[in-house]
C-alpha cells in the first residue's frame, strides 16, 4: 500500500508563505490528480496566530508554538519560509533529525549552512530542497543538480541582485546617482529602506554561494566570496562604458581554475551582445558554461511571492512523486573538499580606470610606465574632456592579476599629476 | 544490496552517439564518484560494425544486429539516438516491453508516439526519458515536468529552430533574400542540402508538439500543430517591420485558451525588447508564462552532439540517481484528454498586411472597409514609397480571429486598385 499523503507542517506566513498556502488549499485536488498523492496543509507556525491575515486558513491550523510541527510525527515535511539565520536553521536541522523533509526559501541558512545540513539529511534518509533560496521561480538548483551534471561547469555568471540591476538600470538609462535610483527602487517596491544588503553585494554574495556549492560541489561560505558592491561606480562611468560597447551590471561569479573556485561579486562592463547585458530592471538571469552544453541562459523573476512559490511548490511536488516513486535512499551529494576559493589577488580580469589626470605632457607615460611596471597591458585609452587643467582619462585593460591592477591603481592614484582614480571596476 | 550499476546498449553512432559514447567511457569514473553509480556501456548498434569511426570503442562492442541491445536481459537502460520514426520507435516499444528504461534523442518518435510509449512505460514500470528531443541542451522538459509543475502554464513561445534564425537574421542583417542567406547557413553547417524540413516549419512543429504535450499534459500531434514557413518573408518586410519597431521570428507557440490549446508555428514580428526578439544566431530560446511563476526564458545551443550529449547524459545521470534511491514505481503523465487543439481560424491573433495599391484617391477607403467590415481594427497605418502609380501600404492590425485576417487579406487582394497582397504575417 504506498504512501498517497504528503502532510505539511509550514513556518512562516509573510509574503512567500501566504501564497504557499493559498496555493496548497486552492490546487489540492489538482495537484492530486498530477502527482498522485494528496497534499495536506496541516499546520502553520506563525509568530501570533491571532493577527489578522490575509489568507483565510481552516480554524485551528496556526500556531506560534514550534513543537506544534516539529514534534508532530505525523507530520512528513517542514516548508520553512519565514526567513532569517535563527531560529530557522535550528527548526530545519530539528525537522531533519526527526526525519521529516525540508523544503526552504531561506537564502540565508542555505548559504551559510547548506552543505551540513545537506549532509545531515543524506545520514537521515529525507530531502532538503532549496530551490527558492536562489532566484525566486527560475529553476536553478534543479539545473544544476540534475540537468547539467553530466557537464563540468565551467563557469556561472549571473545578475542575481534584482534591486541593484533596477538601480543601475536607472543610473545609466536617465543618469540618476545613486541616492535618487534607490529613491526610485524602494517607490517601486523592489528596495527594502535599508538598502545595505542589495548595495553592498551581501544578497549577492549568499546566493553566488549556493549556486557555487551546488554547481561545482564545494564547500563555498558566503565570507570565502569576494563582495564589492555598487556605491563605487559614478554616473559618468555608465556614459563611458556605453561608448566603450559595455553596460555596468553588479554580477556574482564562480568559475573553475584548475583546482580552485572563484567566486567574486562586483560591478563588471558587460559587453553589449553579452546576453547579461541586456537584462533588464529587476529581473534576474544566471549564465552558465559547461564542457558539454557550451552556453546556456535561465532568466525570470528573481523574487516576489509568486515567483518564489512556484519553486517552493514545485519543490513540494516533486517530493510528493519521490513518495509515489516509493523512494527509499535519498542521499546527500558528495562535496569536494579539495575545491577551495581562490583569493581575489590571484583572480585574473581585466580592468576599466577612470582618472583625472593633469592635462599636459609627460602625464600619460607617467602613468602608462606604472601600467608597464606591473605587468598590466592596456586594450584601450582614451582621453576625455578636457576644462584646461584637468582631463578625465579612461582605460581598459588586458586580463591581468587583480593584485597587479589594485597596486597599478594604488601608484597611479599617487602621481602628482593624478588629481584621482575616479573609478576601478572590472571588465568581463 | 542496492543495484550500484546501470548497463547500457546505445543504439546509433554517429554525432549525438560518438559524443555520447566518448563521455560515459571517459568519464565513468567520475560519474561513479558522483552518483553511487556505475555506468557502464556495453553495446552499440550500428548499421555497419566495420566502418572506421571517430570514437575508439573496445573490440566487440559494435554490434549489427538489434536483438544483441534488445533481447539481452542484462541491459537496463537503451540509450536511442539514431533518430527517424522507424525502425527507432519500434526499438524502443521492445525495450520498454522487456522492462528496459529507454532514454531518448528521438524527436521524431517523441512527437508523434510520446503519450503512447510514456503509457507504455508507466505500464512496464519503466522510465522513459527524452530530455534531448527538443532543444539540444537546454532543460525544458524537466523544467516543465518538474520545476514549473505548481504552475498553470499559460503561453509557451519559442525560438526552436536554429536554422531559421540564422537564416532570418541574415535576410534582416544583410538584406538577403532566402536562397542566398541559405546558402550561407549551408556553409555555416546549420543547414542541410534539403532544407524544407526546417524552412517548412516541420522541426518546429515537431519540437512544439513535444514541448506542449509536457507543458499542457495534452495529447498533441505535429499533425495538429498550424504550420507556415518563411517563405513567404520577403526582404522587404525585415525593413519595414524594424521600422514599426519588430523583428521577425519564425516562433512556435502553444496557449491555453480555456478548454482547448492554440498550437501554431509561423512567422511573426516580435517587439523590441521582448526577450525573444534579440535571439541571434543558430541559438534556440524558449519563452514560458506560468500563473505562479511569472515570465522565464531559458536560452541556449538548440542542436549539436554536445550540447544533445550533455541532456542524453544528463537523463543518464537522473536514472542512475534513481536506482541508487531505489526507486520503486515508475508512473505515466496523465494526460488531459479534453485538452484538444483550437482550430487556426478560431486562433486571436494580431497581424501586419503589406500590399502594393494604385497611388490614388479613394483607394485607403477601399481597403480599410473591408477591414471595417471584417471587424478587424487597424493598430498602425503606413503608406511607403510610391513609383508615381504603386505605392506600398503596410497595416497592422489589433487582435481579431484568425479566419477574419485571412478573409480579409483575401477580399484586399481581389481589390482593383490593389496589385498584391504582398506579405501577411501575425504580430505578437
Amino acid at each position: 500500500m504506498p504512501p498517497s499523503c504528503l502532510r505539511i507542517g509550514l513556518i512562516g506566513l509573510g509574503i512567500v508563505g501566504s501564497e504557499v498556502a493559498t496555493r496548497l488549499l486552492q490546487h489540492r485536488e489538482a495537484y492530486r490528480r498530477r502527482t498522485g498523492v494528496d497534499l495536506v496543509l496541516e499546520r502553520v507556525l506563525v509568530r501570533d496566530p491571532v493577527r489578522p491575515r490575509r489568507v483565510a486558513l481552516p480554524a485551528g491550523m496556526l500556531t506560534a508554538r514550534p513543537e506544534d510541527l516539529l514534534d508532530d510525527p505525523q507530520l512528513e515535511v517542514v516548508v520553512e519560509v519565514a526567513g532569517g539565520e535563527e531560529p530557522a536553521r535550528t527548526y530545519m536541522e530539528r525537522a531533519i533529525r526527526s526525519g521529516k523533509h525540508v523544503v526552504t526559501a531561506n537564502k540565508v541558512v542555505m548559504a551559510r549552512h547548506g552543505p551540513a545540513l545537506l549532509e545531515l539529511a543524506g545520514r537521515a534518509n529525507v530531502d532538503l530542497y532549496f530551490e527558492a533560496a536562489v532566484g525566486g521561480g527560475i529553476p536553478l538548483i534543479s539545473t544544476f543538480k540534475v540537468d547539467l551534471l553530466a557537464n563540468q561547469i565551467e563557469r556561472v555568471v549571473a545578475v542575481i541582485n534584482g534591486t541593484t540591476n533596477f538601480v543601475l538600470g536607472r543610473m545609466a538609462d536617465a543618469g540618476l546617482g545613486l541616492d535618487a535610483a534607490l529613491a526610485e527602487a524602494r517607490a517601486a517596491g523592489y528596495a527594502e529602506a535599508d538598502p545595505s544588503e542589495d548595495v553592498d553585494g551581501w544578497d549577492a554574495a549568499a546566493k553566488l554561494a549556493i549556486m557555487a556549492s551546488v554547481a561545482f560541489l564545494a564547500r563555498v561560505h558566503p565570507d570565502c566570496v569576494y563582495r564589492e558592491g555598487i556605491r563605487g561606480v559614478d554616473p559618468i562611468d555608465f556614459r563611458y562604458a556605453r561608448e566603450l560597447g559595455y553596460e555596468v551590471k553588479l554580477l556574482a561569479l564562480a568559475a573553475r581554475r584548475d583546482d580552485s573556485l572563484e567566486a567574486r561579486v562586483h560591478p563588471v562592463l558587460v559587453p553589449h551582445g553579452h546576453p547579461l547585458a541586456s537584462v533588464q530592471g529587476a529581473r534576474n538571469a544566471v549564465y552558465v558554461e559547461g564542457d558539454l552544453v557550451g552556453q546556456v541562459l535561465l532568466q525570470g523573476e528573481g523574487a516576489g511571492g509568486r515567483p518564489t512559490a512556484s519553486s517552493v511548490v514545485g519543490d513540494l511536488l516533486d517530493l510528493a512523486a519521490s513518495v509515489r516513486r516509493r523512494v527509499e535512499v535519498r542521499s546527500a551529494p558528495r562535496f569536494d573538499d579539495e575545491l577551495t576559493v581562490l583569493p581575489m589577488d590571484e583572480v585574473r580580469t581585466r580592468a576599466y580606470f577612470r582618472c583625472r589626470v593633469v592635462d599636459g605632457p609627460g602625464v600619460l607615460a607617467a602613468i602608462f610606465s606604472i601600467f608597464g611596471e606591473e605587468g598590466v597591458s592596456i586594450a584601450s585609452a582614451i582621453q576625455k574632456e578636457s576644462d584646461g587643467r584637468w582631463a578625465e582619462f579612461v582605460v581598459t585593460t588586458h586580463p591581468a592579476s587583480d593584485a597587479a591592477l589594485r597596486r597599478t591603481r594604488e601608484r597611479v592614484s599617487r602621481l602628482q599629476v593624478v588629481h584621482s582614480v575616479g573609478s576601478f571596476l572590472r571588465v568581463l
